[in-house]
């Protein structure tokens, strides 16, 4: 048996992150969990990411608070209206009024600099390029620029040899995928958040592009979503 | 004449950020500059940057705080001893331990949220490559590979086709060239700070890698440093 390798992992409290931590504690990283105060107008995703935290165990989590909501506006951190649908065919393939300015960019830096703080090579995130809102940063050619950078950026790549690795399990992965591989994992969905739109004690909407992919992936598992939605 | 062109700049209180605004604005910037607290252990830089903001007169200037601190170790941001030397032939070619652990990447990434955010595809940060205290984060390529990254990262890059771009007009300067081309452009040098481990009202220390090399500057300069250092 090896000694487990450390890892940070961005933990947003989605199905995504928890999908992804549970594939990295299953590949045998010690998971140090990071989650961001960012300005969201919701704090269901806070406290999400601590229940997973807790339940699944991981060695550390840290709750940042950064204003980047002071600097950037987007329908996730200011009253712009968030976009509704009644199905995923109605998701406009261009990039939505959710898309935060920089968002993973910052996020996955202040990543760097705590595995260079805890001697991990290894970075996690859930994004992934098919069933997703369309953001630029989520696709493998911006987290392939990612891993270049973070090689030239820190010293214990540059005078240690270190070499960091991106790791975006879900990237190729379709939701219904993701949640399946969830599920064989021991995943408890009932504890993750997806809406960009809740109520105020967090239920989901059931209409935003995150609650209607969502959906759609647990049907195609032919499942149904443990989470509740406002009734319509 | 032309409209100016808004840019987004790293501003730290020092010698060599305040140099750069004032050649960004000589390039006809409309000048937007962001300050962090970001656990540093001294005020004084943050209180530079507002006095250099303020007498240049940028456009905006933000501080913004982030708990960096909170997840890295430095001798800027914690007790480590800042180390002292007689003369810049004694400084270590190894990276220091004034070292942070990703501080470029993320402030970097702030203001090309920022940027975005403005409508602004120029970043400018006073980052030089030959005296300076051996810093991964502040060498060429890992300039190039932070445009790159800017570039798939944003939706104003990939959607609208805006290429960001990041100028670091120091990056092959001396010191004492950085401060040649300053005092052409009539920068005021006493608003500015560099001393990593200063007294408590700000008084420079003569002997941290940041003051000797500031020093060996202005005295290739022939001239006086205007700002006051300890007495041994």
């Amino acid at each position: 048996m090896t000694a487990s390798r450390k890892a940070v992992l961005l933990l947003s409290g989605g199905l995504d992150s928890c999908t992804t931590l549970a594939i990295a504690q299953q590949q045998g990283f010690d998971v140090h969990a990071i989650s961001f105060r960012y300005g969201q107008r919701h704090s269901h995703e806070i406290s999400a990411a601590g229940k997973i935290a807790r339940s699944m165990q991981v060695s550390a989590h840290v709750n940042l608070d950064i204003n980047l909501g002071d600097l950037v506006a987007s329908a996730l951190t200011t009253d712009i209206p968030v976009p509704k649908h009644s199905s995923t065919d109605e998701i406009d393939s261009s990039i939505p009024v959710t898309y935060v300015p920089a968002r993973n960019t910052v996020f996955l830096s202040f990543a760097l600099g705590w595995a260079e703080e805890l001697g991990a090579a290894d970075i996690f995130l859930g994004v992934n390029a098919l069933d997703y809102s369309g953001y630029p940063d989520c696709r493998p050619e911006y987290l392939a620029a990612f891993e270049t950078l973070a090689n030239l950026a820190t010293k214990s790549a540059t005078q240690d040899g270190q070499r960091t690795r991106i790791h975006a399990p879900l990237i190729d992965m379709t939701k219904a995928q993701i949640i399946k591989a969830g599920l064989k994992l021991g995943v408890d969905y009932s504890m993750t958040t997806s809406c960009y739109d809740p109520a105020p004690k967090g239920t989901a909407c059931g209409e935003c592009d995150a609650c209607l992919l969502r959906l759609k992936g647990f049907a195609e598992n032919g499942i149904d979503d443990p989470i509740s939605y406002q009734a319509n």
